[in-house]
């Protein structure tokens, strides 16, 4: 018997809780899991179910479609680890987190590679014996950099890509080939502190918390659907070098949080938003 | 139509969310929010649904009866606002903010009346023309004063009783009485500092954050199911004196947040724990 | 023997902490508390002090003033409960726990008069025997308005004045009168969401954390220095209106923290931001 | 010009601060940073100064002697990067942190070696070319343990001594040895669920918040002077190893937290408190 994960989006109608139970009902499976949302305002429904059973995919899949609004969309797979590719700068902290967890299995995936336009943290990958990737922006226009860059994307064919603390902007056009699965962690309280140098700018402000977002990226820097997000308290005494070295923990307990609900396939992106199960 | 608020809970067995579903959907009616839960070690089913329609309660329970395991309880009501009682002692802060709730509408409640073992607060519920029995400890002994308090219990009949800071310690037969009905709010993190002035336990202990429990009363001090906790962070600079002033907005709050949700019958108590939708 | 708050900000220069010391040492005076804060980038020094002691004020003052530099701002006086007056518009919760802790002595302050621009809010300020101004902004432009809320500011005279939920912009003139003596709640985290209905701007971006935060009012809405922030997290069940719901008992203990702050002349305003001891 | 850190803790009497202020203004150096706390209650003085300067330490401590109470405790030294040892069992998340940071300079000490009474973490530590010490605790009795352990640790003689998920209880007699110089992390909100398991514990008993506690080590277990505390909200999907997996990131940034404060010389150790500046 095999786990599987059935997310399922549509317009909301009345029974669907049924049509769906009773497909899987009639199919002999077991739910062991299962989250319900209704968006009453928007009338839209969600739902997620952890499976257990034998499960023939595209059959299932048909049955369902045949009982559910024509505008929904279906997902189901086995769970299982997701492949995943680490895109960074120069900071350590996001990366290094994510590598070690990734040592000690305590993250449902397998990071297939790490690309940076820097050289600064190949030491700290190869450690890990993890490939490692230096494409320089130097000397070279942006659409030619994000296309060797999507040259070994393709390569390795990630199911999702994480910025762990990437510090350039994404074209449009990079963005649109892999929507809703780029995951990037901002160092700030969105929508507070857009952009650049979010530790200046909070201190300039004289802020009394500083936070870190996780979001998918889209099209509008830091404008993506926000995943998850934390605070920590500070004070005068804070500098924004400070700032910046008491963020680091959240920023690394940010995104490791939501890289967990994107690997076990619990968010729905919906509209500019996120509904998590 | 009507809102109905619909709990389920029993062994957990395959269909049970199709065999809920089934009966709804057969009787036409429509689930506007839904949440379950299967606590796997123990094999127990959660569900709770807010339900539209018209609904024959008696029928509907039979309904649902036939399609479940003999051990499920069913709870299936209008959504209506509750009666309370609220007791106190001597401190202002949970009692006045629950009366001013009440006064706004901020409540999904009725606030019947006041009991407390002093006359201290008198004033202050007269203002919001509750009314208010000062029910004498003094020179009398435990059981007789106990007796008092539920005559006035008996007389208002009340769906929830909220222990507002009050500072004595009620027997286990008054308890069982009222099981699973009253609310009390414990000024610490529990299960840490249980018992009596817990802020000059914990700053005796120099711990660095204080906090406040809600959590249903039963036979054992301090040790019924928990609904809602949270905390604040202190320094050194805390007297007790200080952490008890600090600690009063957190001391509301929380028990303003459990307090809601026992209003919209959100809690399944289980064991000494609760599930919460 | 009385009690006495000392504050000084100046340019800092190697010595003030001994010169000052000499000068409290030398007058035979007692500190109970003290606090400095150096901003090394800007050479500010920042020094608060509880004193006990017999002092004359002026003379203090006086020789505070020729051992520091030029520049120097010093306050001293007897610590004192402050009057306060009180400014809403509909919403109850910050008023409400405001009264309630004035009325409990809760508050090192006198609350001395609520003014309002709609009279929803007369009957919960009655119950406290607190004078209250209802002032229409009705058929009136906004100067006359002003001018009659100055009126009845100018017969109380107090220390600080509490937008406690006043809906209303105030003019740049009225401001400037009150400079550094008006504290607003604002029901975001600031800087994110400024202006109008935060909790929709919440809601439509989609964050998984809302705030509130507390400031001194300048000119610009919203931009005023920031003297307490705090947040709750939240997840896409909540509506706009569950977010205002819950951000409420934040709102209340935010803003409570503020005027505690304020109140016992623990906080310094230097340029948009504050130091806090 | 160096920098030194100046900490004082003394009975509290008149004129200390114009004291220690004369002494280090008579000997031309400056303040950069200064923080004092009394603690009124057992009139006790804390003060600690980051001074810059050409200081001779046995002459600049033997003038403080002569100007404060003979029970005077003075440390003068100049601000340094400290020796750590590590010491952890299976887990690696908060030694993999601290590696992490040590390697990426984020640290203000260096680590010499890691010490284990397991081989899990051999390979991790290596990666970081630090030295790993196994010393299995196989067939061995406590003090023969215990003495191997010692052994190391005279050999590198470390300022400080972290257990970074060490989940073996320390003799008295070793911990005496390293008084006020080994700091651990405990997975849980202490005084809440001391020993072992704290999660099933937390668990167990239905909390709704679960938390990390580090404090220095003394005889009584998990009762030693806190340094930093932090928590996270959890429901009732949270099996016991949920909570642990969710814990991980609460352990590592409060430990690292601890850590900084230690290693900035910021804490005083105070009967079984902590002054933290």
């Amino acid at each position: 018997m095999s786990e599987y994960i059935l997310k399922i989006d549509s317009s909301d109608e009345k029974g669907l809780i049924y049509n769906i139970a009773d497909v899987i009902y009639r199919n002999d499976l077991n739910i062991e899991k299962n989250h319900e949302f209704v968006d009453l305002e928007n009338r839209k429904f969600f739902f997620r179910a952890k499976i257990l059973g034998d499960i023939d995919i595209t059959l299932l899949k048909d049955e369902l479609k045949n009982v559910l609004p024509s505008d929904a969309n279906i997902y189901l797979g086995v769970r299982r680890a997701k492949n995943i590719i680490l895109m960074a700068t120069k900071e350590s902290h996001c990366l290094g987190d994510i590598l070690l967890k990734n040592y000690s299995n305590e993250l449902f995936a397998t990071v297939q590679a790490v690309i940076s336009n820097h050289d600064y943290l190949k030491d700290l990958t190869k450690k890990f014996d993890i490939p490692y990737f230096f494409v320089s922006a130097e000397n070279i226009d942006r659409a030619d950099h994000e296309r060797k860059i999507r040259d070994i994307l393709e390569e390795f064919n990630p199911d999702l890509i994480v910025l762990a603390k990437y510090m350039r902007i994404l074209s449009s056009d990079f963005v649109s080939r892999y929507r809703n699965s780029i995951i990037n962690i901002h160092h700030s309280f969105l929508p507070a502190f857009i952009g650049a140098n979010p530790y200046k700018q909070a201190h300039q402000r004289g802020v009394k918390i500083i936070g870190a977002t996780a979001h998918f990226v889209t099209d509008n820097l830091d404008e993506g659907p926000i995943i998850s997000q934390d605070v920590i308290h500070i004070d005068h005494e804070y500098g924004w070098r400070d700032m910046q070295k008491a963020g680091r923990n959240v920023e690394k307990a940010v995104l490791s949080n939501a890289l967990d609900l994107a690997l076990e396939d619990r968010i729905f992106i919906y509209g500019n938003k996120t509904v998590i199960f």
